[in-house]
């Protein structure tokens, strides 16, 4: 019997007061200062791991773990050999981060599961709930640490990234959480394409786009591919304050104007409506050699560049590395790029889009469609040939800061679209 | 008997080796790495006093110290009451600086004195060489401390003001030091305009004018004034990487604009014939909140701009006060100026000026009059009423860097200069 949309929204609304719970045990858990920090691989994200882990033991759901110690939460189906239905977000945050970001994907994929339980739901496959390990860049600059883990690909060398506060590798950190490090430096794979029917991830929206329109839920377009280069540095020479500006070598004057060119790249393919974005997240001269009266001879910046097609990605880098140049010619400073990583773009799946739409139109939810410049785990389903698609829901503030602010009826809104997503796929016929 | 130009020449040239040995004890006993390290009221400043102090005692001069612990070496004059002569500089450095910048100075005033012994001048009034305490402001953010202490006219609050890197006050440094406090902090004066004839200090060039020029003395037409801003801020938002263009209020670009705007002011005054030069040494996110996908919602820097008139000075201050406020209604964020500080402007006595440069003349030695736009102690002297002026040595690769390289032919070229000066004044008969 294929549940009402009434008694989807129900079940789904009737767990405000658990969801709020567990949002606040996970605040109270990882609060530093006025924010959280939920650090991948360190004691912030243990911690969410395990209460997550509780929540879904106390569901009666399989709890198991990979060897990258991503956490999988299990409804089992009725054709347990058939290619599974996922959701799920990851857990970590940055420092100094939100409550939200990320969590509330892993939290909806528990609330998502709990009401088809409600319901008596037997589903015709397994819906696995994922909490992912490590996908804020933040800690280790490499991207999606978790979920490349899991399907085999994390690029050689990553594990022994340093965490940029411990300056512990990846995969001393990973080994302290359980994870099997061989195994993954082996390259081997807990999720294969082929047994994932489709994967779904919520996560708050990290801007205000969805406030600006008064829609509560945006269907995502598509997660931008990316170059990184996180920690690009600029040589020049350190002087008197007395010298004069014909002989200056300044580091400061040449990253500005190399930031304020970058801008103008941005503006530029924002009005010709393709759109991108980049961001200038460190940016600093040393602390050791700095002073008030000396010309800068050094400063490191990092630099993240993201857009929704590989051919725009590919003339964004050629139009930065100019940029460079000239700027090294006017100033006479020299860049170091440093070491580069990057992600490909990965486009929503065109039927899960148009899935997703019908279900908030069937519950009578506001959505729109949603290009939002961030990167998620999605992108490595996508990328392994995952079909995949997200949900957004509406979020003052943006994320990755102590601001954030999802409302959790709007959180709630995002749910039943997912629960009613789930009901649909786990009764089609089409997939016994 | 007034000695003759040749035997000055050969008073000075003939102390190369001892002058070598001296600078190189100076460079032993604060080297730190690559460069030299002599904290202002701190271990190193204070090893540099012991050891002049104890060279200035091996020569048979009066050694004093007064309530800010600036060092006072004497030659006694016959008339002990009339104005005497001075000259010397500062004794401490940046860190990881120079062996030169200051200690030039001090040594030069030393080896002038040691030329007059040797030709047996009695010198008409006291001769006096001074190490002063503090002058590079890259400590406590505060300028000439040791020499406005002399002349009781250290700004209030600047005693509270805290070392950037011990945190330990003004005052605790300079108690510590053997300062009198409390004498400081009344405004007491250990010098008075009235009893210096002139005041003339010798440094190294700290931009390679003369070294473009080929010329290895400068004569100094004055020090700029300057107003400094040591710790600006300019706030925005920090919010994710996922942020589109219009939402933003990045810090990091605000800064940027900033900085090219500032150099677009100091381009456009030196094309229009106005020297002055200015300086952004630190800038910086915060170390505690910047992320590589975070944009950034603070940066922090330090501006310092000087110039040698106090009309372009007001101008100036009127133009980057102009510039903060469009780029706060450009980019949405909001500049703290913080603490300001300043100085005034020091034109050299003409007569002074005069005097040098005949004396140069006289020995042969090439020179040029120089637009130096550092800051020096001979600034405090000017102002306090004091007629000064200043010698420059050529110095490749600028100051406040271990490169800092002075060559001692060029030094000993000063420092005749110098003697020839103190010759001329200590036996004309107009002082008498």
């Amino acid at each position: 019997m294929i549940p009402r949309t009434s008694d989807i929204r129900s079940a789904v609304l009737g767990q405000k007061p658990e969801v709020t719970e567990l949002f606040d045990a996970l605040r109270a858990g990882s609060q530093v200062g006025a924010g959280i920090t939920r650090d991948s691989y360190g004691a912030g994200e243990q911690f969410a791991h395990q209460l997550i882990a509780a929540r879904a033991g106390a569901m009666g759901l399989e709890v198991g773990r990979d060897h990258a110690a991503n956490l999988y939460m299990t409804l089992a189906g009725s054709n347990r050999s058939a290619p599974r239905l996922m959701t799920g977000s990851h857990l970590d945050s940055v420092a100094n981060g939100g409550n939200f970001d990320g969590a509330a994907g892993v939290i909806a994929g528990l609330a998502a599961i709990k009401s088809l339980q409600q319901l008596g739901l037997q589903p015709n496959c397994d819906i696995t709930t994922v909490a992912i390990r490590a996908e804020e860049s933040v800690w280790f600059q490499v991207s999606y640490v978790g979920s490349r883990s899991a399907f085999g690909v994390l690029p050689a060398g990553a594990l022994e990234a340093k965490r940029v506060d411990t300056g512990r590798t990846l995969a001393e950190h990973m080994a302290a959480c359980g994870a099997n490090v061989e195994a993954i430096r082996r390259g081997e794979a807990s999720l294969h394409a082929s047994s994932i029917r489709a994967f779904v991830e919520l996560h708050i929206e990290q801007a205000p786009q969805l406030v600006e329109a008064g829609v509560p839920i945006g269907i995502g377009t598509g997660v931008p591919g990316n170059f990184r280069y996180p920690r690009m540095t600029i040589l020049g020479e350190y002087a008197h304050v007395g010298l004069p500006r014909r002989f200056r070598r300044d580091a400061v004057l040449a990253a500005s104007e190399f930031a304020v060119g970058l801008d103008d790249i941005w503006r530029m393919s924002d009005t010709s409506g393709r759109p991108m974005a980049l961001t200038i997240g460190r940016y600093h001269t040393d602390p050791n050699a700095h002073a008030l009266t000396k010309v800068a001879g050094e400063l490191t910046l990092s630099l993240d560049v993201r857009a929704y097609s590989p051919a725009h990605l590919t003339e964004l880098e050629a139009q930065v590395v100019e940029l460079a140049r000239d700027v090294e010619k006017k100033r006479g400073v020299r860049f170091e790029f440093g070491a580069r990583t990057s992600a490909e773009v990965a486009p929503s799946r065109p039927e899960l889009i148009t899935a997703l739409t019908d279900c908030a139109k069937m519950l009578e939810i506001p959505r729109m469609p949603l290009a939002s410049p961030a990167s998620h785990d999605t992108a490595t389903f996508t990328v392994a040939g995952v079909p995949a698609a997200m949900l957004f829901v509406r979020n003052t503030h943006g994320s990755h800061n102590p601001r954030e602010a999802m409302e959790i009826d709007d959180f709630l809104q995002g749910v039943s679209v997912l629960a009613a997503w789930l009901v649909a796929e786990a009764t089609s016929k089409a997939s016994n």
